[in-house]
């Protein structure tokens, strides 16, 4: 456009008000500037496909979403990938998740079901199997959900009776509730499935074990005798995957459909076990550290959206001279979004240290050290309930904070909630994760400080008062945290105790404390998260204006959480009432200095159009034509007269016609 | 069924539990036995007749979903509502909304449209449109909101210029921005709209008026010359409303049709003003109140799913017996379902205290006495903002409170959330409403208590600290509250005139202090509510174990709040550190003693299986096999294999089968 709209420049004037050198921030963002390179280039190859376009997700039926994501994800697998040689050993293959198009699938198939073939599975297994899988010859999922069991995996009732005579197993779905439900890829691509089931030998029964078994006939695609497979229905968000239900009813498999690299079951029924299960350890740690990440990059994206819009959006007056300002003005809309992007930051940063401790404990797995596997397992679990949890409810304020277009699938932000918030359930529900985490604190309680890992000792610790002479001081903020983590926890395992002490058994005990111990949990996650993002702060080395964002918000996320929760610092004794008005005041004050680089710190994530896919939040703030534009494309819009109002609402509309011109009813 | 399936037989024992009368329960929130016979009587006729029978709302797509919904909905008001005589006037009418079922529209034009024709127009206006409006002869919409305008009223942009010369207005949309934007049954149904517009006469602005205007030709439905309609795309929910935008350039319309009871512009173009704007205040507190009621409802039926969910999902093991209990025996899941039950009570029963109070002012606006009207809008308007907030936590919390499932379409959870979030936004943004009451607070703090309203004189009054033995008595809850509202509203007044007094204008003094501002406000309908739920429990006759109930969930909801907000009462000295301790026992105690009757308490609010339309929610408690029912409907499972997986991935397929059964590749 040669005319440039009034809110393309407000944006524009936003720009202009940067202080600091976005570029810089976009390159520490990525973890350097070569990387910021690669992912541009990335995404450019994907942006720049045309057989990965679509039509707007937000016009789109479920099925023809699901379709399409069928359509774009075979083409990414066998010809987009291949192309473009992004295999997971290059370099690209770390941004392949951020610069893949919205509404695609397959990806319990290629990230799960192959990765258990490659882990669970013998040198013959992983031959026979493995190539297929990436290529596509079969779609798999990764089957343990079962309809009336979830985080409890020993109660998952599945079976896998091992028939001598025949040397297969039968696989059975003993009732109704044992059904498998909710894999991913299941319900209509996949024609195998990797089961997990009770392995029963002779009656005897060896636990949970993984089964190759195809339940779709390869030339039909239609289920095979026995298989009951469909999709689940529609869900809140995830309408381009196709979850699954599987009921198996005396399905038999061969033997060697046993993944067996830790353990194998011989011809005769002799049951061996090979290995322990650490690596499976290791790789749910692996999947957990990966889901914050993308919870902070769709969290990312809808602080995009919200502030490129609140920056155009205007409305009432601030000043006498009668002009409206754009609601970023405000002090309320500052204090809905800003603190979101200091949660992106310091859940991003704060990763980053769990990822470094992922490396150290897989080096350290190779040479059969798992020392450090209890704390990386309690602390990737509650990042990932907690960074989860903050997603959601950030994605939530971002899409509130837009108002009325925030309603609108155009706005992008609803299907960002979709996204974000299966996140809090998945790969482990958050309460429970947090009760885990709670286990390994209570176990450090019970410790001296001598035997425990050295970023623990903190918690069995005294805690000390300090002296304070400025609120937004890093180090007052992280001491805040550690000591609230410390009391906490000390507080949790002393009542654990003392209820075990009345006599009570331990399960029951746990349970009438339970809310005590999530908070334990809770507080620890939070001091790892303030504590890891200020230590990445501190040993930054870039321009001064940048560093200075780096450091006010990382004093907002601390301050607007203790602001939040002033109840737990109050009621602890870490801080006072004085030090709550001034961490309030303080916090307001860091509202408006953040303010005028607001728009600069969204563009630093550099998210393109084409993967914001939101009306408000594109670079160059044309809103309205955007919407406008989009709205045409409804659904409802294809007719000019939809065949609802004719068949069910004309024949009283021409009733009204004759009434009012004057005509006598000819109906 | 003749053979009860476990989960079945769980719910019969919770039912065997209950120890108090679940019929004395109903009538009670019914408003007494004869209302719950008239509600029953209702129900029954919506869900009796064949006619408003659908296919399940989660397996369909938007397109169906609004078909079945104008369906539906023409049969209501033209066949339906006049066979059964439940005309506004009739005492079934009060139940109408609960009873309908779901995805109907036409509730613009039948609520806002119509009522607007009645209260803006004259005699002549009221003759010639109100029966047609009424009998869908005529289908209109309420046409505010513009696309670059929501709350900020004189920001609209829409212009009525009046043409001497025709006698007409000619209305216009100045620009992109202008158009109207949002408005329900505008974007496929309606062939009217009440435009508000600002009225121009010889360039001189008179402010917003409405006006009719034709916007479709009345036989072939088509838009007129000038007229751009069309619907606004898919929503977060709200599917089976068309939402519309419509851009209206140079489109003339009748002098008569400037609705003009309140306002008349005579030919030459004389402006008579005859009323005040009194009424539409009141109409609008009128609508404010109702949206409160809905919200209460929407989280009572979430609370109903996910109570008898928790009582029949079991999971993990508590004692050493072995066997899984149900999920509500955890703690936790008390913790999280429990008190949103108290947010059900509470909200319901304090809104029967602003119900009143509309009552009574309308009663003095009959004798022009409009005295309560500040106070009445200042409540209305934050209680609105407060429930709609806590209802839509409460619903997400219920939602993620089942796992997996919830995400499921078939819980019923995701509808509700996008049924109840909404009210956050329409009918005025909570934050916006909350600014709204506290300006109503600052003008209070300015006075004294005895030129107050009796209601709100505690505001400038001292705080006193109060001798307490019990945490959980309701008069220590109540004073808590009070106590934290006056201290707050205070506070913010204070540090107001501090800031005018600095020399800073009215409103960047407002935006400065406005996070304080909204506490104020906050605190304020807080009280409000915790008030109006002691005094409705205070004064109930009922048995004594359904007191208990009523008594436990009002401790139990200020207790909560008091525990997730304990710096607000601790900071203002209002509670000490042992006060929270104790609260935060007394709580788990609370819920402890709730439990037993959790699934009585949600069987009380009578929701049919029909008007629930969830299958984790229905009475008998048979999950699996209604979820695996729905299942089978997906609209994935149409085709026994899908057309995406036949042409995107056979291709693929085929050459693993040609591998997997040993043949040459023959493709």
């Amino acid at each position: 456009m040669s005319h440039l709209c009034i809110e393309s420049q407000l944006l524009s004037k936003e720009r202009q008000n940067v202080t600091f050198p976005i570029e810089e921030l976009t390159n520490i963002w990525d973890g350097g500037r070569e990387e910021t390179m690669i992912r541009r280039r990335v995404e450019k190859l994907f942006a720049d496909d045309p057989e990965l376009k679509s039509p707007p997700l937000c016009t789109m039926t479920r099925d023809e979403e699901f379709t399409e994501a069928t359509r774009k994800s075979a083409y990414i697998y066998r010809h987009f990938i291949p192309k473009h040689k992004l295999y997971p050993s290059s370099r690209e293959s770390k941004h392949l998740t951020r610069a893949q198009p919205l509404a695609t699938n397959l990806f319990i198939h290629m990230g799960v079901f192959v990765y258990c073939i490659k882990t669970m599975g013998s040198d013959k297994q992983v031959a026979k199997w493995l190539q297929l899988a990436k290529n596509l010859n079969i779609i798999g999922t990764y089957a343990q959900t079962e309809l009336g069991h979830g985080s409890f995996l020993r109660g998952l009732e599945t079976q896998a009776t091992y028939d001598r005579t025949t040397q297969e197993f039968v696989i059975n779905c003993p009732q109704l509730s044992s059904m498998k439900w909710w894999p991913g890829d299941l319900g209509v691509n996949a024609n195998h499935a990797l089961v997990m089931a009770n392995l029963i030998i002779d009656n005897k029964k060896y636990g949970m074990h993984a089964f190759i078994v195809q339940i779709r006939d390869l030339s039909t695609h239609k289920p095979l005798p026995g298989v009951s497979v469909g999709d689940i229905g529609n869900k809140f968000g995830l309408g381009s995957t196709d979850n699954g239900f599987l009921y198996l009813k005396n399905v038999r498999i061969p033997l060697e459909n046993l993944l067996n690299k830790n353990a194998e079951v011989k011809p005769d029924g002799t049951y061996l076990k090979k290995a322990s299960d650490r690596l499976v350890y290791g790789s749910m740690v692996n999947l957990r550290v990966s889901i914050p990440k993308q919870c902070t990059d769709v969290l990312a994206k809808a602080c995009t959206i919200a502030i490129r819009y609140s920056g155009v959006r205007r409305q009432g007056l601030l000043k006498p001279d009668g002009a409206e300002v754009p609601i970023l003005d405000y002090t309320l809309q500052q204090h809905k979004l800003i603190p979101q992007l200091a949660t992106v930051y310091a859940t991003n940063f704060a990763g980053l240290q769990i990822q470094k401790k992922y490396e150290v404990f897989l080096q350290n797995l190779s040479n059969d050290d798992i020392s450090d596997l209890a704390e990386l397992h309690a602390l990737s679990a509650s990042f990932k309930a907690s960074v989860s949890e903050q997603g959601t409810e950030g994605v939530e304020v971002c899409r509130r904070a837009c108002g009325g277009h925030g309603y609108s699938q155009a706005s992008g932000l609803p299907s960002l909630l979709a996204r974000v918030t299966p996140a809090c359930t998945y790969e482990g529900e958050n309460t429970v994760l947090y009760l885990q985490t709670a286990r390994f604190l209570m176990k450090c309680a019970s410790k001296k400080a001598k035997d425990l890992p050295k970023s623990v000792t903190f918690l069995v610790q005294p805690t000390q008062m300090m002296n304070i002479n400025n609120v937004t001081s890093l180090d007052f903020i992280v001491h805040c945290f550690k000591s609230r983590a410390t009391i906490c926890v000390q507080a949790a395992a002393k009542r654990l105790q003392q209820t075990m002490g009345q006599g009570v058994e331990i399960n029951e005990a746990w349970n009438k404390n339970a809310v005590e111990l999530v908070k334990a949990a809770k507080a620890y996650v939070m001091q790892f998260i303030v504590d890891g993002f200020t230590t990445f702060v501190k040993g930054l080395k870039c321009s001064k204006p940048t560093k200075k964002i780096f450091e006010d918000l990382c004093s907002l996320y601390g301050l607007h959480f203790i602001n939040n929760n002033s109840g737990d610092f109050l009621k602890l004794g870490i801080i006072t009432a004085h030090h709550c008005n001034l961490a309030e005041e303080a916090e307001i004050e860091l509202l408006g200095k953040l303010r005028p680089n607001a728009v600069g710190i969204v563009d630093a994530f550099d998210f393109s159009d084409f993967s914001l896919d939101s009306c408000l939040g594109a670079y160059d703030g044309n809103v309205y034509e955007r919407l406008f534009d989009m709205a045409k494309l409804s659904p409802l819009n294809k007719e000019q007269v939809h065949q609802a109002s004719y068949k069910y609402l004309r024949p009283y509309l021409l009733e009204g016609r004759d009434i009012l011109e004057g005509s006598k009813s000819k109906l």
